[in-house]
């Protein structure tokens, strides 16, 4: 279990592809008022790890060919997860974030609020006008369920006699749908069939399990030089996490049980380079 | 200068749009967790006066017919605004809105992003199926804007030597454009041409400018029970606004001059009772 870094070798495959996510994000946070570059700048150039891209481009080229569509909805992905990192952040009260300071600890908590809205709002634009109402209903729905699996993690904050089930139930709709959507993004607009575009989005939704997991043990286990954000943040803000509520062996299991879900689901599809990072991108997350 | 209410008589002619359009919003917010039920709950009792949704049907009513389009695109403007209520009220540490305790009382700050979020999200998950994309424009990049005046207010905090102009910057970005991009909507879903559609926007911007002036001006003349909401919280807040970088006297004239500008514009279309309605809701907004 290490940490992903941007020079993993699946990240290989998807080089240019990834440079080309970054660069409609950079045009879509264009800002005209100069008042706000400091804002603005501060996304731009914390633009992170991009796994989530990572997976739809992957899932992508394993299902098709990557078009510009790909790209677009890469970066729109990229961006509504940056957004809801910001306000992370000001929920947990977090100083470190991608080993930089946090928007709010920079500018208070009101004006990460506020970038974090602009970003969104950002997103969407960019989405309104691909016109592609498949994409954009899964995205949607994604977005809304995210915000649910906040706002019940908020609720459970202080129980830490929370069922493993209800825990995986937050973890699935706070992050693991996001990664589920991600995958079967890629394949849909590579024109894949339904049950495929399906199959990615369980592989995706193992992922995102596993990864969160392994997130939440980094919290509690690393220190900051390995995760680069506040570590020791689940247990300051009262959130129960798997290796509270349980320990740390019982959450060991539990990411490498989600991880070969993941990895059994991308071994049914044929032998390909995108097959392989994949596989890489799934044992190195988490 | 009087505090609109519920009752006014301009939403007489538009009653059962709102009606549906309320309904519409309802259907919208709808969430299968009961967990989260009081959440959803709250934003549904408390939608307000609707007063951009009345924008935009009135001015529907006003250059053709009304269709359900307008009806849904009414009900998503006033989801977007009910998010930034909440946003707003998270960062001015508002404790009343709509005269009943704000959601950041209720529940903390944390629980009110997060609600806000997911409402910002249920509207554009709303928008994106309707396919509409001249529309879709339209509300993209006013949210856009939105965000913009808000972090530039954020920045101008604690500055009271900010010019007329630069107020009235904030004010129009923050507010008064999407009041315009409400009018726009109107006439656009009405099929009205596009100089018909620019003089409703500049209305809508004139009418929204009033408005916030009036607002600010309430914020230090009014106290809680007239305008529902926690007062004086603008120079709390340091928030620099015309009543305190210039006088009441000058404040006044300046919602006069904005009030009238707006009447002049509906005063270039034929007598109909949309736009006796159009000019009574400019009277008693402002």
């Amino acid at each position: 279990m290490t940490v992903q870094n941007s020079t993993a070798v699946y990240s290989a495959l998807i080089e240019s592809e990834l440079k080309e996510t970054r660069n409609f994000m950079t045009q879509q946070l264009q800002c005209s008022d100069e008042r706000l570059a400091e804002f603005t700048d501060y996304i731009k150039k914390r633009q992170g790890k991009m796994l989530r891209a990572s997976v739809l481009l992957l899932c992508g080229k394993l299902t098709g060919r990557i078009t510009k569509l790909h790209i677009s909805i890469a970066g729109t992905v990229e961006m509504i997860h940056s957004a809801t990192l910001l306000h992370d952040d000001v929920i947990d009260n977090s100083t470190i974030r991608r080993f930089q300071p946090t928007a709010n600890r920079l500018w208070g908590a009101n004006q990460a609020v506020l970038l974090g809205d602009f970003i969104l709002s950002r997103a969407f634009a960019a989405l309104l006008l691909f016109g592609r109402n498949d994409v954009n209903k899964i995205i949607g729905d994604t977005a809304g369920i995210i915000c649910q699996g906040e706002m019940l993690q908020n609720k459970y904050r202080g129980n830490f006699n929370i069922s493993v089930e209800d825990y995986l139930d937050i973890i699935a709709k706070k992050t693991a749908v996001f990664f589920a959507a991600s995958a079967q993004l890629g394949a849909v607009i590579s024109g894949a069939d339904q049950q495929t575009s399906k199959n990615l989005y369980d592989f995706g939704l193992n992922l995102g399990i596993a990864f969160q997991i392994a997130d939440d043990l980094a919290d509690v286990a690393a220190n900051e030089n390995q995760t680069g954000k506040t570590t020791g943040r689940d247990l300051e803000n009262k959130i129960p996490t798997l290796p509270t509520i349980k320990n740390t062996d019982f959450t060991k299991e539990q990411i490498v049980r989600y991880q070969q879900k993941a990895l059994n689901i991308i071994a049914c599809f044929n032998e390909s380079p995108a097959a392989k990072a994949l596989k890489e991108l799934t044992m190195q997350t988490a």
